[in-house]
């Protein structure tokens, strides 16, 4: 294990979070919010400090291996929302440190679950950085930290494979450093259109940017109480709506319409499934809430919204589902499980897991029916090699244990069913609400500390896909001997 | 497919329903219940009418293979609780076709989950019919028959794989036929045991005849509307839970007792962890649950009697679980999804496969960390085959997958959350109770027709492990030139 490679990488990652501090900070002294301001410095001060301590040596050997990558991924991750945590809980804003830590590690996660009850008086700032933390997580501060850090050869894949979603990373160009330069210039210019989009609809500048953040990271921090149903603007609803679907989808495919190359935009199979359920998912929710509801299109707009902010794991809200007809809310359960495209900011197994799931069980079916019969299974086309399969599978399995073994845990706070299972459910998929007391006009604060750290837990494991956190645990990965 | 082959085994199931069906006849009479003799009578004629027609022409052709196997089994499955329900039906006992074809094919995959209200009125032939379908289900008909029957040469090992339970099947002895004769003798052995037991602490004859077929086919009808609980009596739920917990054991252990081969029984995998896992679910719950009860004991005897039944998937009761701390409750749904050891009556996915699952994900671990190592999976201290591995996952995946369904296909029923995600499970893991509208003190007569389809097709694909009812909907199964 190459410890001074990872704490130099640590280093940097926690340096450039007290560099990206600097904007809240500004947001603070713009609106005169003095005690935030202060809060956010000393937050700054602590970050840089601890940075440069990391990086006081740098490695001769910079190599890295998948260990590594899995290690620095997991524990700059951990270790950013400690920090991250600090402008919470030195201002004030949030009670307790863990209630700072939880509502932090569902920013940097994305998942958007709160244990705040009021959210409308907040300080500005506080409200900024809390979506920032989306758009940081979204994409993830790695891939940030290699687009504009030199990170040596090319092993730095290791680091972008352990933090990327989705169950095959591929890179867009040859080089890592260009396709996360790549990544981020799609992410903001997506951001950016957004928030212009809003802008022209007439949300305040404030407003439009923190909900393009919140949207653009697939995270669900709103800055209203009634998230944004609060707004009661159904121009609003639908363009978030549209980009809640836009960031759930695979990057590479933006990087391939820039290319112009629209037909291998249509091969691509994750895609097709995700438009499928997407709209699948709309009509019969539609259909199936049509009469709670004053006119056709207000019954679609919400089913489009729910179904969006749900599958792309965003989770903000204009309706509430919990009181929708349980096959709606079923419907809901399941997306929530499924979450969005691999290789977009969204949470969740992935549809493409979904994909390689059921065409696996699909062969398992025609194997019994033919024994001696050779199935490959293809993907867009092309062949999945058997330990792509198994390792999906393999996922799956650890998914649902992680899943059953928190859930047990959760219900020593003796909270009903529904509020047990789906609060882990929702911040494994990283999507926020679930039902009954999680559903999404409620808050996360009442539960007990042992089940928020679990919870917290629980999002780290599903934003970094699992392995990574594991590996923490896995004592023999920290043997210093050990290549 | 060898269609006169799959007709001629038919036949002689049906057949051998109809003799067994003699007995409740014999009751009937015997307790001079006019009403429900001639709706038995009724059925046998039936029985043997089917039966004769379809035996009719004895197969030049008995070769049979995989496929015929599945669909052998998943016919005379669904025929046998077609024709089961008649009693049911003819005497008036329960309204509607439906619930009577859900309550028989409750009893035959030995789920146990009721559409009755009112159990104790119910006339003495009916409660024997509904207990012995349990009994029946519980080792199998095909087994029966295999046992009974002379069906050629040593491709019946077929009919054996696609009934018996669990992710490999091994034949005792050489023949198959001396394979199911022994297992048979050893079902009956404890039968009797558990009913002279019974039978010894003051139980009426009747009682204890029904009360062994229910543990034996680990099915959980009983003819108290208050389950086991109605006896007030700590000897028979003592007797009762030590007997559930025999029948939720591989009887392929019996056997190795009866050879004196103890060490090969401790050796075995499966049974160290489903004693681990008994006592620390009793020992977990007796520790949550102390606090309801007035003595430790009744605290001890109430969780373990309640582990034994679910996780067996027997459904007994002695206590409303459903009133039980969550935390208590979490472990028991998740005992529901698991169930007990493979090659027992039990259901649920089986422990075996749960170890299966465990080493895979431990596997897929391990490569993360040492990604060129090779580690072979191990069970008893054999090395598993891949396609083993990857069929118990795939299994898994497609349980998962067929749960998700049923349960969104339950929730147009527009029950809570709770109800039909717990109804499904439980009728997947041939378990009976559930939670909420599903507890253990009530019952599935709430249901639409519909639903009671869904959870029947549930039942029998967890009985039968899913893949001999796919089979029947897998249209290339149906081509005659398909060899």
């Amino acid at each position: 294990m190459n410890f001074n490679m990872i704490a130099y990488i640590l280093g940097n990652i926690i340096r450039i979070e007290g560099i990206l501090l600097s904007i809240p900070t500004f947001v603070a002294f713009w609106n005169k919010e003095t005690h935030e301001a202060i809060a956010f410095i000393a937050t700054i001060a602590a970050c840089l400090i601890v940075g440069t301590l990391l990086i006081r040596r740098e490695p001769q050997n910079k190599r890295i291996y998948g260990r590594e990558g899995f290690v620095v991924v997991a524990l700059s991750w951990i270790v950013m929302s400690l920090l991250g945590a600090l402008p919470f809980y030195l201002s004030g804003t949030i009670n307790g440190y863990i209630n700072c830590f939880f509502e932090t590690v569902s920013g940097f996660t994305t998942t958007g679950a709160t244990i705040l009850t009021e959210i409308e008086g907040l300080p500005m700032s506080i409200l900024f950085w809390r979506s920032f933390t989306h758009w940081i997580g979204g994409m993830g501060i790695l891939v940030f930290t290699l687009a504009i850090i030199p990170l040596g050869d090319d092993r730095t894949m290791y680091l972008m494979k352990a933090e990327a979603p989705g169950p095959m990373v591929s890179k867009l160009v040859p080089k890592v450093k260009s396709t996360a330069m790549l990544l981020y210039k799609i992410y903001i210019a997506l951001t950016i259109i957004e928030m212009v989009l809003l802008l022209l609809g007439g949300m305040p500048l404030f407003d439009s940017i923190v909900n393009a953040f919140s949207t653009a990271g697939t995270g669900g921090f709103a800055i209203k109480n009634a998230s944004i149903a609060g707004y009661h603007n159904a121009y609003f609803e639908y363009v978030i709506t549209v980009f809640m679907l836009l960031f759930g989808v695979n990057f590479n495919l933006y990087y391939l319409i820039i290319l112009k190359d629209i037909k291998n935009v249509w091969k691509n199979e994750e895609l097709r499934y995700y438009i499928g359920i997407v709209f699948a998912s709309i009509a019969l929710i539609t259909v199936n809430i049509y009469h709670m509801y004053p006119t056709l299109e207000s019954a679609f707009r919400h089913a489009a919204f729910q179904v969006a902010a749900i599958v792309t794991t965003t989770g903000f809200a204009t309706a509430n589902f919990d009181v929708w007809p349980e096959f709606s809310k079923t419907l809901i359960f399941c997306l929530t499980v499924l979450g969005a495209c691999a290789g977009s900011t969204g949470g969740g197994i992935k549809v493409s897991r979904m994909i390689i799931l059921l065409k696996s069980a699909y062969r398992e079916i025609k194997r019994i029916v033919h024994p001696r019969s050779v199935n490959l299974i293809k993907l867009d086309g092309a062949k999945i090699e058997e330990d792509i399969i198994s390792g999906v599978t393999g996922y799956i399995v650890v998914y649902l244990l992680l899943l059953l073994g928190s859930f047990i845990l959760i219900s020593l706070d003796n909270y009903d069913f529904a509020t047990s299972l789906t609060s882990v459910v929702t911040c494994l998929g990283n999507v926020g609400p679930g039902f009954a007391m999680v559903g999404p006009e409620e808050n996360f604060l009442f539960f007990s500390g042992f089940s928020k750290v679990v919870l917290c837990f629980d999002m780290l494991l599903g934003r970094l896909e699992i392995f990574p956190i594991i590996m923490l645990f896995t004592p023999s990965i920290w043997k210093k001997s050990y290549m």
